[in-house]
């Protein structure tokens, strides 16, 4: 028996989630269900975190203990194999027996995908948020910046599981301007409860001058959800990667297969 | 009564192709069915010509007579609205009344993406063809430069309506490398019946070392389908443009709206 790691991508539009729920298909299950094929026993896989229904993964991390005398490589290729359309595992490797994808983490990038073309596109409309019309990019990123740091992001977290704290720390949030709309990337050691959706949701209504971005310190400070923006939609939202105190995958140049084309220039 | 042009987006995903067929959902009886709920009469929309199921289209053309008093850009947002998803009108405008879509064509130009990452895409593997391996591009473009000019192709076609020459121009072939890929852009006065698909098939094998190069002009002399490459699958396909004598939607600049993120860099 050995620990094993992998870096998952998924299409969010075609499955319920990432975590195991009995009557609907889940990431969990189908990597749960491609390992037992695969090994003829029962596999749990560990997910650094869950991903709601609609939410991508580009970069995902999960792990599990595996009994098989597969090498990595070759597990990676069966591994595949045995799971649907929609799901990727990109890398697989063999560690340290104390890793866990959500317990080892210390931190995680999302990305948010906005289109604000004069109609909504023909392709990918449940992989970004459409919206009409231009957006202040300006007033966004002086809001976004307003939001970097350890604060209480209660005021834009949706109630959820209880937990202990609603302190977290963002160290970067960036919006790159594209042809078409922007990217926001966003990093932090932990996110709340549709957190990162909420932040989009608020920082479009500053892009649209629904909102001063002079605001956003006095919005955080309320700890009040219902003063800030609505939650944006789940399909612009991508798990982008999870960070750990230890290089993952280093043996694959991290450009060689990227998951998703063009949403970096 | 006034001659309408439209510019026109389609994930080929969604429809039964381009053209009307009974119990099949296809885009000209979309628009058609559009255009009837906005102005109350029925409406014949005019392609610049079919595509098949699964093709997309990025820029298809087509030209209808209409008997309304909206303007250009309130009947553009209009029968946006009347349009289902996965079709989008990206420009409309009035045009002389001998303007046909299709016998005022001088040619066209299509795209065809091809992917080849280590495992299929977790996203759009209606979007584009993939295949594992690596590929050599040189091989591929020196066997392009053959098939550019003006050819009998009866060896890229499949049977199809009967026509009176398998003659057409190609003017350009370009393989353009992707990090993950390559786009095929291919531009030529016409296209046989599935043409574009069995140039990339046959290129693909080049690519593939599976044939030479050099072969490829006595394949076109050969006439025989059964000599040349399997049909790329249609998922690959896009109609990238219909190209005309007179300049169609000069209004718009062209950079505003792509209908898919990320195809050119």
């Amino acid at each position: 028996v050995r620990n094993v790691r992998i870096r998952i991508a998924y299409d969010g539009s075609k499955f319920y989630g990432w975590q195991r729920q009995s009557g609907f298909e889940t990431v969990q299950e189908a990597l749960e269900e491609g390992l037992e094929a695969l090994v003829g026993a029962r596999v749990v896989v560990h997910g650094s975190g869950r991903t709601d229904a609609g939410v991508h993964a580009m970069g995902q991390v999960a792990s599990f203990h595996v009994d098989t005398k597969l090498e990595d490589e070759r597990l990676l290729f069966a591994l595949n194999h045995h799971v649907p359309e929609g799901v990727v595992v990109r890398d697989l490797e063999t560690c340290a027996d104390d890793f866990h994808a959500q317990y080892s983490a210390r931190g995680k990038r999302y990305l948010y995908l906005v289109r604000t073309t004069r109609f909504p596109p023909a392709f990918g409309t449940e992989h970004c948020l459409w919206t009409r019309g231009t957006l202040d990019l300006r007033e966004m990123r002086r809001a976004a910046q307003c939001m970097v740091g350890e604060h209480d992001f209660s005021a834009l977290a949706s109630a959820g599981s209880p937990r202990k704290t609603n302190v977290r720390k963002i160290s970067g949030i960036h919006i790159v301007a594209r042809r078409d709309g922007f990217a926001l990337i966003v990093q932090g050691n932990g996110f709340l409860y549709n957190m990162v959706r909420a932040m989009v949701g608020t920082l479009l209504q500053v892009g649209q001058g629904q909102r001063r971005s002079g605001d956003t310190s006095a919005l955080l400070q309320s700890k009040d959800r219902s003063q800030a923006g609505p939650t944006a939609s789940a399909s612009g939202l991508y798990l982008r990667s999870v960070l750990y105190n230890e290089v993952v995958f280093a043996h694959r140049g991290r450009s060689r297969d990227r998951a998703h084309p063009g949403l970096f220039p």
